[in-house]
């Protein structure tokens, strides 16, 4: 059960024209089960996208490299869940490019203009036939509301469809923003989350459009983390089509803003969406952390907190052993950090409690208060460090029996 | 349960000559149970040791520094469980000092030459007057042939007391090596463990006695993770008391290498004693890396594979997921790894399988043969990454429910 998430209703998943999705069951790895998605997209569609900095890449991470370098036009994304076709060698790169040649001779477009992503076990092969015998069902699935389903045919061991859409009306123009992402485990994305996908039917330079997938992925994907595990198969990918008629070529046009806040705002759902959804979560843990030398050094003090087994236990357990926190930002690895300089806060809603200051508990702090504070589902963490003006916030969730019992049972 | 380790019987603890252990309850944070361990040194004695890099130490760590700063000289140690004595501010670092003063006025010794330790909860206060009510207790109880109650006296979460000892003849001459530990989670040694203390009555010069403790401790306690939490209150320590007459001045002494040899190899049993007792560990999980351009790289590698919950949980499990050991691999943080030259194998006893090489799954591997390797309790984990001549070694356990509940719990 994710922490205070639900999926959009499929009515609230606006369509981008321009898009169009089908799923189908192409038995990759499990009987039914919808686990092939085609995305297609109007000529004259542009993508740009982030992707994992694991050096054991998975093939289709690869090839989406080579495929975007050659320019950034766009015509069909193919998803496959089951296989990460990762760690598989010459012959898993082979599987990425014939999907590819598959879809592109299906559509009637360049190889180069179709993006392949996989998401699932690692160090197996992918059954390409059964990939593309599936492929022609896809295509006869198309139809621009099915944002919903196709939420759904990405998912792995995520128990929730994870989607996020808005309509935005800029000066005179207006366009629609649709994303969705899957992703509960091997949750630490370092350029990009496991798998997310935002449209949007503005038109958008290619740099600019690099430029803002990046900026979304720092300030969304690039957040969070379940477990510490960087994935070997993150993609991030932002497609504009282009279809609305609104073309937005620079920072300088009067629908940059609002288009950045769309596409970072649907990204950041998207992803706060994964930590809701985290293997075995039962909270749902912002860490905030202030007054930083510079954001690098918050993000590592977050991440600290973020991926300690010990925090994330006490968390399940509502238990305010906060010493594990002051633990974690002392072993972050600020070799100048002055313990004496930090304040730790605790807090929920509108409640908030100094739980930590001058090296040690703060005068005020009551341990019933800790305990109040911990039993509820939507946590912060905000730290000041007392050394500078940076910030950098971490989305995090708790680490349960769940998340064992996911983890050791996956496969079997 | 520990992993294949049983503590020591007493008679196997060697009495080292120049060292009296007593033990005593104090009633610091629970009743019938003792928590307070003093350990007396001959006059003459000298001490060498390694602290946490954790930037929030504890009081008594700090305390320890100060005292070793002033001289190599030392009388005794000082060890409370119950409460960490961490994140304290000013009253901590008093509550340490107090406890040294009261030490040095039982025993006639100047405070600086007693170094005082504590272990348990951080962010709760020392309960300072009933750990020195319970000194002369403690006293009363001196003995050269308590290091079994002592290793008992110390430890927290631990199920099991960790000890080792070893007589040793080098040429004309004899002496003795024992030690104790303890720990079981918060175990990410950065320069030191939970705590660890090793007693010879070798005579060993103070430069050379610093050299040995952070030589010892670079090939145990800093080889070793449990959950990746560098804890506040790491501290290894070296005592020499002279008292057995062999003299050891420099490198070039003919009883230098049987010393060195000595104290590394029963540091590394104690380090080790502490994996396999790890919070919930069913598993003890050697990963060797080798090929590497530096060492740091490999240990790099190494840990990232010992901190992965991904890994852990398949462990756990005996679910040879292999792939996640790729990603570890890929996600470890060297820039310009070359996933094609990595090769894995896993192993145990006299049986080890190539798993992967050229990027992918090795030809001959069989999953039958990763299953039946992975139901072991000692499993090993060998990697090559094909681009060095240096290696690396760190020991590890797996992550079970139990580790959860041991976390959740602790406290209540």
């Amino acid at each position: 059960m994710p922490v205070n998430y639900a999926t959009p209703a499929p009515e609230a998943l606006f369509p981008v024209a321009g898009v169009r999705l089908g799923t189908a069951e192409a038995g990759i790895r499990k009987k039914n089960r919808r686990d092939l998605t085609l995305i297609e997209f109007a000529p004259g569609s542009m993508a740009a996208g982030v992707f994992t900095q694991n050096r054991c890449c998975a093939a289709p991470v690869t090839v989406c490299r080579e495929h975007l370098a050659v320019d950034s036009r766009i015509r069909a994304l193919v998803i496959n869940t089951g296989i990460a076709n990762a760690a598989t060698g010459e012959q898993g790169m082979r599987a990425a490019r014939d999907t590819c040649a598959a879809v592109a001779k299906l559509l009637g477009c360049a190889a180069a203009d179709v993006l392949p992503f996989s998401t699932g076990v690692i160090l197996e092969h992918l059954p390409v036939e059964r990939l593309i015998a599936g492929l022609p069902a896809a295509q006869a699935d198309l139809a621009a509301d099915h944002w919903h389903a196709a939420a759904h045919a990405i998912m792995t061991t995520d128990t929730v469809a994870k989607a996020a859409s808005r309509r935005v009306v800029s000066v005179d123009s207006q366009f629609t923003v649709t994303g969705i992402s899957k992703g509960a485990g091997m949750i630490r994305p370092n350029m990009a989350t496991m798998l997310g996908f935002v449209a949007t039917d503005a038109g958008i330079a290619p740099a600019l459009l690099q430029k803002l997938a990046k900026d979304a992925a720092d300030a969304s994907f690039n957040c969070i983390t379940v477990d510490g595990d960087t994935s070997t198969n993150d993609s991030f990918v932002v497609i504009a089509t282009g279809a609305s008629g609104c073309m937005i070529d620079s920072e300088a046009s009067p629908h940059w803003p609002a288009l950045r806040d769309a596409v970072t705002g649907v990204a950041r759902e998207l992803a706060q969406a994964i930590v809701r959804d985290g293997e075995g979560a039962t909270k749902f843990i912002t860490v905030r952390v202030d007054g930083g030398g510079t954001a690098a050094e918050c993000r590592q003090v977050a991440y600290a907190i973020g991926h300690s087994p010990l925090v994330k236990t006490a968390f399940f357990a509502s238990d305010p052993n906060l010493g594990r926190i002051l633990a974690a930002i002392g072993y972050a690895g600020i070799a100048d950090l002055d313990a004496a300089g930090v304040r730790v806060w605790l807090g929920s809603g509108d409640e908030e409690v100094l739980v930590s200051e001058h090296g040690g508990r703060a005068a005020g702090y009551r341990e019933e208060d800790g305990s109040r504070i911990m039993k509820n589902a939507e946590i912060t963490v905000r730290i000041d460090l007392g050394r500078g003006a940076a910030g950098a916030t971490v989305w995090t969730c708790d680490f349960s029996y769940d998340y064992v019992k996911i983890n050791a049972d996956y496969r079997s």
